[in-house]
């Protein structure tokens, strides 16, 4: 007997989002944070990781103006700069993950550091005024924490820092969430990943859900 | 003052793979299986995630010989296919993700079904011995199912069934779970997603850590 299940793409985004909103506690988001919220919950397909996501103040609100006014999508993975949804972006912003150009492993040995924080050194041409996406690598928060003490590097937009792990995960959130050099996003302690950063790309870039 | 963070990538793994053998239990599992479960606690920074994790007997011994012998790998999402690391790969096997193909917006309007559904029917000449790792869309898992009802479907060698979500992912691993058409392994729940279908994959190509 074939399975029989909802095969309205539209139906379960909707289904999702009504369940996401009945069982997470939202009510400290503002409407544009929640919506960001929403998506990263969705992504993760964990009600509980409310818990755990931060925005500085002006996070959600100058992320979309920036997406809308043009703003570049630098990522540190290709799982983060594949994810996005190119349809929702509100006019063909570029998307660049650095972390395959052939500089890159030179760079990281001269630099003795990870590939993924290499990676980065590549991103300064378009780093004014950008959207900075981390969901992979704990080296390449700490990096751009880094990199942005320096007052002649380029300042982003605003930073999703989202990297996932056992080693530094934690340690580079908090790092960002205590020198907020630029409006920023986390997910607080292990948890992160390429999903739900893309998911608050995606949700940032539209308020159509 | 600059931040200070480990920056060699093997010591960054080697601490994190410590940490998860010293929290999870992983008493449960065979040599084989732990390194899977090992690999996507690890993807999502969530050491609780192993209560979650399935795998059917013969899955991780049939998944390894399968790659070994050169079986590619099917994936319902490009997260997917990009993020699995081609260095592990035993023999360069074949990487394939049809979402993106031009045939499928028309496949899916004409099947009444998502797209990530409809692009599993251009899986059939790659399905046989294939490993198919479906690690975003129920409906692409429940599709599979019924797919794999029809005895003349050709049979892939094995199945990691980690859809995410609050709409059919735990429905549709339930399903897997219980047809078991070809040894599988699945991570029970709304819990799932790319990150840790891709780190299963990672893990079953090289014994490596």
């Amino acid at each position: 007997m074939p399975h029989v299940y909802e095969r309205d793409g539209a139906e379960i985004y909707r289904q999702s989002f009504r369940t996401i909103r009945a069982e997470a506690e939202l009510g400290r988001f503002s409407p544009e944070e929640e919506r960001v919220a929403v998506r990263m919950i969705h992504a993760a397909g964990m009600v509980d990781l409310v818990r755990h996501i931060r925005f500085s103040p002006s996070f959600a609100v100058t992320a979309f103006a920036a997406l809308e006014a043009g703003a570049p999508i630098l990522c540190d993975a290709r799982m983060v700069s594949e994810g996005i949804t190119r349809a929702r972006l509100p006019v063909d912003n570029p998307i660049l993950c650095t972390l395959g150009d052939p500089q890159v492993p030179d760079l990281a040995r001269a630099m003795n550091n990870t590939r993924s924080a290499a990676a980065l050194e590549l991103w300064r041409p378009h780093m004014e005024g950008a959207i900075v996406a981390i969901g992979n690598a704990p080296t390449a928060l700490f990096h751009l924490l880094n990199m942005l003490e320096d007052p002649a590097c380029p300042r982003p937009a605003a930073i999703i820092g989202c990297p996932v792990g056992f080693v530094g995960a934690a340690e580079s959130k908090e790092a960002l969430w205590e020198a907020q050099p630029v409006p920023c996003c986390i997910v607080e302690g292990r948890l992160g990943g390429s999903a739900m950063t893309v998911a608050a790309i995606n949700a940032l870039a539209s308020a159509a859900e």
